[in-house]
């Protein structure tokens, strides 16, 4: 996905994809961790959270979605929670400790992501 | 370009995409800055840097090209210097105080750039 030139670093996030299998595990790769940032390309093919499995994290996330859609669902305080549809451009700003899960993602092509951990 | 629910935001990069024109500037959006990390959204119409200007920054940055195109100048150490070429995908990870200037970008459709400093 890059290739390293003297200090920097060129990659393209839609090129070397790696192939998933709906039935496997998303595809993780970290493209940058560093002073408490980490950049994340991620990879689903119609893969979704595990039901009744929240995410609850220490850090504040960024998330976008370069290539293809997706549902993320967020858990409010009073435990109800509401669905977000997201397609190619939409991206989601998720506080720490903001319940959310993968609803579920696209079932007719690869969806990219891109997260923002800080 | 975004909405504000509960506590989390939710937008779209590639919507409400301001026109610019070509003999003004580009428009930067920051759509977050906290804690020492900056995500704005750049778009460019044809723009590039003036001649012999160079970006000399404090920060690192990451960029990522989501339309469009554009051509980086990144300067060597032995006050050379290298064309990146950057499509949509591309990404960039620039080390602070790495001098690099735009040398073009897209004349047929505005490039929407996502720079992450940190």
């Amino acid at each position: 996905m890059s290739d390293k030139n003297q200090d920097y670093s060129v990659g393209n996030l839609l090129e070397n994809v790696p192939l998933v299998r709906s039935d496997g595990d998303e595809v993780f790769e970290t493209l940058i961790s560093k002073e408490g940032v980490k950049i994340e390309r991620i990879i689903s093919n119609g893969q979704s959270s595990p039901p009744d499995f929240w995410y609850d994290q220490d850090q504040e996330e960024w998330v976008f979605v370069l290539q293809g859609s997706a549902t993320l669902e967020m858990k409010n305080t009073d435990d109800s929670s509401r669905l977000i549809d997201l397609v190619a451009g939409s991206y989601v700003q998720i506080p720490a400790h903001q319940k959310h899960r993968v609803a579920k993602t696209d079932t007719t092509q690869q969806t990219i992501w891109l997260a923002l951990f800080f």
